[in-house]
């Protein structure tokens, strides 16, 4: 599988600009383009009004390009992603289930948790949003799950989460993991693709837009498993919490 | 608090070396050292015979330097850590639950996670071995039981280990974590005593003896909270494991 992280700097209004980043990260044989939390509608106080049209947007950039896209907007009072697949179906919603500080939990209400794993390029692929990722709890539930990638639009201002977080998740659960943040004012980029190994595949600097775009495939999932195999190693009777 | 780390070679019979290294932990002003897994006794095939007269040494090590000791040895068949306090009494011995690969499940078997929580210097301090601190679950665990820094006797020969889970354990639990290992034959070095905030405050090098020192508050630790409460943030009901 090949994954494209659309590192930039938003709004986006309708989407404009993600038909030309999906037609690059196309045209770079990727088999999915990730994009930054809220993108098109803006990150941010105020946020950005709802877009009725977006998802439709996405679909036809998605099938335009024949390419998958995981996109982010306010649906229904919560942060949702969208996986729309590269013939413009969608696949699937996420309701983010972890706010960040004050400014988020006024504007929208959490998810309940409810996982979504959608099969990509033949590797299932888990969604989360942005603060959901720095929970260990999470991904390991999506790990458990079956989840082999995960995919997280994020809005990050403080690189520690990027450059430390990340990795470790992917590691710890044998996953990779495509992260993708905004750059601009309040951003830090950064943006980083993980392997599961915890090496990183492909790194964003902190200030200008980036197309990155790295490899996973079934064989270095195994490869990593082998390399210590925590999901089978783990002893859940022993746990306290 | 003032945390040592002893990155040293092994195995120290009797603990001979010991002494000295924490003579001279205690002269830095540290409150408490940290040893390398099964360091006495030596760590690998075959795995060193038991020293009935360790702790023992320990207590009066600890006793005649006016500092605390973390150390491990084999016990009752099983990878065990001792906390021995600055006046040799001994505080608690913690039982290793995740063995590593089978040349450690042939010779001990796990124990049943009993944790081991130690108030040392004003701060709780909690004790796990090696491969325990790769599991989310056990970090995790022990700061929702109030720990606040963990001691961690390790014998690692991937520094990846040392590099990207450590410092994300103590972010992701705002704890500070002393990770002590073995430098020579089969051994990577790269001991590493990680902060709240995710940042390395000392860190060592992969092939040579060194003592590393760093200091740990009860504000430094507060400071980090204050970045992102992830104890307070978990939505433990949404969590599907």
């Amino acid at each position: 599988m090949r994954i494209a992280v659309w590192q930039a700097r938003g709004p986006d209004a309708g989407a404009v600009r993600l038909g030309d980043a999906a037609a690059r990260a196309a045209a770079a044989g990727a088999d999915v383009v990730v994009t930054p939390e809220l993108f098109a509608t803006g990150y941010g106080r105020p946020f950005g009004p709802p877009d009725p049209g977006l998802v439709g947007r996405w679909q036809e950039i998605a099938a335009s390009s024949g390419i998958a896209v995981v996109a982010s907007e306010p649906h229904a009072g919560h942060i949702t992603a969208v996986v729309v697949r590269a013939d413009g179906s969608v696949a699937g919603r996420y309701v983010k289930t972890h706010l960040w500080a004050d400014d988020e939990r006024a504007a929208f209400s959490p998810g309940d948790g409810t996982p979504l794993i959608v099969e990509l390029a033949g590797l299932r692929c888990g969604i989360v949003i942005c603060y959901d990722v720095e929970f260990p709890e999470v991904v390991r539930g999506l790990a458990l799950a079956g989840a082999q990638v995960l995919l997280v639009p994020t809005a990050l201002d403080d690189e520690t989460v990027a450059r430390v977080l990340v990795p470790a998740r992917a590691m710890e659960n044998r996953v990779a993991i495509a992260y993708a943040n905004h750059v601009g004012p309040g951003f830090c980029g950064a943006s980083v693709i993980a392997g599961p190994d915890g090496r990183e595949l492909a790194r964003a600097g902190t200030d200008a837009e980036e197309l990155l775009v790295a490899d996973v495939t079934a064989e270095d999932l195994a490869r990593a498993r082998g390399l210590g195999d925590y999901l089978a190693d783990r002893r859940p009777g022993t746990y306290r919490w």
